[in-house]
């Protein structure tokens, strides 16, 4: 078993590694940059290892001082988080050269389905539905356009490494294609270190549902249900739920059967996410595989009863999954809400600051995942999202109704934050219905601003 | 339905409350005392009515307050959390007068099952087992000497009326049965107004095994499985748990059934506990039935779903239950620790005092219940529990982790807690295998004591 995890990483991830840690007996490294000094996951860590300055490259995302705050600390096994190095295969291959157990798939896995092209091509090959889109890797605007008007327009421009909405942009005809292209290839070089880029068609007014999968090392993948993610601002999840109010029990066994053969198709063990666009008429595409935890794994979590981190521990340390396909139950329904310090009003600008009055919401079905306390400054280098609040009740409905209650709750002094904005969403008719699309918050938001005008 | 509900109650039970009316759409009303004009219970209701100084008497236990305030604002109900009045059979039937809904039993039930007298005799006319003891009340310490060796030493002798650890003494012999009645004679006049006294025989070593009933007015009548609560000191329970380690799947059935029973034999409707002795034979005893929500709920509400407050709003509105005893299904494992302002090495002194800095656990499986903020002032009139944590695990020792791992991130700055006394509880090796009764803490301390002298 692993006796000692370095957690690569900080915020509340790193805060929720670390208490999965303690409660399996587990010992715990920190490591934190200067700016870090005063943050939760340090100060709840057994050991805390400063790594460097509060800039990314020269801390968490530095190899080379992880990789020796893990040897020198001991440590036998790294959990990644999500974000930062947990997708980086190079950073996964040097820890297998140097003996540390990646709490996560192996390199080889998590380059391939990193490399959004050559996961295409292995679930095109699985028989997975995917988009149509490039073969290969696009660096040039010029090829990429040519590409795009092959596939046909309107077209999404990805950065081929990475995730979570950064590198991504749509260019809705050949006129913006170039401009888009380049922000795109702008911002994934920044985000990920890699400029090589993937077009594919753009589907309209499609959800997001994803897949939680667990594979252990023996062969066995489960898949634990879906997640509907479609609340979506700029590619940016914002409030995620379980199960989707979208799926009939027919479409969510079938999916759930076409995530299972993803996995098994791309041989991945570990939890991984297999993230699909579903459209209106009940087609779906596999968009891309997540080789890490998931932000909005507490939804998973409520509706399972299963604990996400210790089995990724588990299948790290070569344990067969405890529980079948058949074992695994789905009961009630979990929402979670993302709380960022930000200001809605001016364009969601980050605010971060000192927080110098905190009250969370507590009680039946309510879950706080968050890094902040009364005091903590949280400091301007990092993401914006400070807290999680997620909820479980039995029905969708009652569930909205306690997450309101639960933000009506909160207060946060001393910065703003989107608490507000995430309230009015949860009021929204359409989203009461569980009438939405990833293009709700634009559409949301142009309608308010045409109102404005009027 | 129910569209205004006034809670009369403070602390985390009055937040617990207003917190499932919120969710439901209902509003609310809180009632504070002077002494708790900064209470969470007072800032979270829709409206706040201050019904008079700091002593129990002149706010929260006077009935006069709490209806004109019922009346005048407004309010169709009212839900007496737990204490206080909540098993005030007068204070229900004055509610019913005055055409407020008592969210709780009515007054008749109440005042069968809070004369201990009474309700033993009806269950044992049920056919539910029950300890020797007096038949009627008692209020003479000679009388009660002449039932006490009647029945056969030790004896226990308790509040006729009343609950929660007050007005009980056990006598062992003869010789201290004057002095020990008296004792709690006098409490529970103080805690109760009453001065009615029961006597039974001592059961030695039993487990404290209490089934959580919910009856609805149509006759419809579950049982959601078991606590354990033996882990008490001074009768006051500490640490509670569900289901019981103790209890097969077949013995747990047989009680079950026998708590179903007892509740009709009651004519009960609403939520109620019947609490039993367990003895290590397998005999079990009726107790008493409380005839309120209990602190230790959320056990229920963890291994269940079922949020016990909405039921009870439910049952008092006039609905059906929703679901059957099979539809019933009990899921992990739930512990909850009481959390005090005390000094254990004091004799658990209450320890008042402004809570200076705070922070309480989060994530997978951790539930708050609590009514204190970072600056909150406990102030000195009430009871010294400030904070429930309770947790959920697939298991027992999981749970056990769970809860070690989560004490140990408390941090209540300002005033002294229990927090470390409860961790030593958790550590205990009896307590993790499972082997305790409601002797448990006094055995130990009894063991630390002599290890002191020694």
């Amino acid at each position: 078993m692993i006796r000692k995890v370095l957690v690569a990483n900080r915020g509340e991830i790193a805060v929720r590694v670390i208490r999965a840690c303690r409660e399996m007996g587990i010992e715990t490294v920190a490591v934190y940059s200067e700016a870090d000094r005063e943050a939760l996951h340090a100060k709840l860590a057994d050991e805390a290892v400063c790594i460097g300055p509060a800039a990314l490259a020269d801390s968490y995302l530095s190899m080379e001082k992880i990789i020796s705050a893990t040897i020198i600390s001991g440590a036998d096994a790294i959990h990644p988080g999500f974000g930062l190095l947990s997708e980086n295969s190079r950073f996964a291959e040097l820890c297998e050269k140097c003996g540390i157990i990646f709490i996560g798939p192996g390199s080889g896995v998590i380059a391939k389905l990193g490399n959004k092209q050559e996961a295409r091509n292995t679930m095109a090959a699985a028989g997975v539905p995917v988009i149509p889109g490039t073969k290969e890797a696009v660096y040039d605007p010029g090829r990429g356009a040519e590409e795009a008007a092959r596939i046909g327009y309107p077209v999404m421009i990805k950065a081929a490494l990475g995730g979570g909405g950064k590198g991504m942009r749509v260019a809705e005809s050949p006129e913006e294609f170039e401009k888009n292209f380049l922000l795109a290839q702008t911002e994934a070089k920044q985000a990920f270190g890699d400029d090589s880029m993937y077009i594919e068609h753009f589907i309209t007014h499609p959800r997001h549902i994803e897949f939680q999968i667990l594979a252990d090392s023996f062969g066995n993948v489960v898949h634990l249900g879906e997640r509907d993610c479609s609340i979506q601002r700029n590619h940016q999840k914002m409030i995620e739920e379980a199960p989707s109010p979208a799926l009939s029990e027919e479409k969510r066994r079938e999916m759930g059967e076409t995530a299972v053969r993803a996995a098994k198709a791309a041989g991945y063990v570990n939890a991984g996410t297999i993230e699909f666009l579903l459209e209106k008429n009940g087609n779906y595409y596999f968009m891309e595989m997540n080789t890490r935890i998931q932000v909005e794994h507490p939804v998973t979590e409520w509706i399972t009863g299963i604990d996400l981190i210790k089995e990724q521990i588990r299948i790290a340390a070569g344990k067969k999954l405890g529980f079948t396909q058949d074992e695994v139950r789905v009961n009630g329904h979990a929402i979670e809400v993302r709380i960022n310090a930000e200001k809605p009003e001016e364009n969601f600008r980050p605010c971060p600051g000192t927080v110098t009055g905190l009250h969370l919401p507590g009680g039946k079905g309510i879950r706080i995942d968050s890094a902040i306390y009364s005091g903590y400054a949280i400091p301007p280098y990092y993401d914006s999202m400070i807290a999680k609040i997620s909820v479980w009740a039995r029905t969708r409905g009652e569930a909205i109704r306690k997450m309101e209650s639960a933000l009506g709750e909160v207060i946060i002094e001393g910065v703003d934050t989107n608490v507000n904005y995430q309230y009015g969403i949860l009021e929204d008719a359409d989203f009461q219905k569980g009438n939405v699309d990833i293009e709700f918050i634009r559409t949301r938001e142009e309608k308010a601003a045409r109102a404005e005008t009027e």
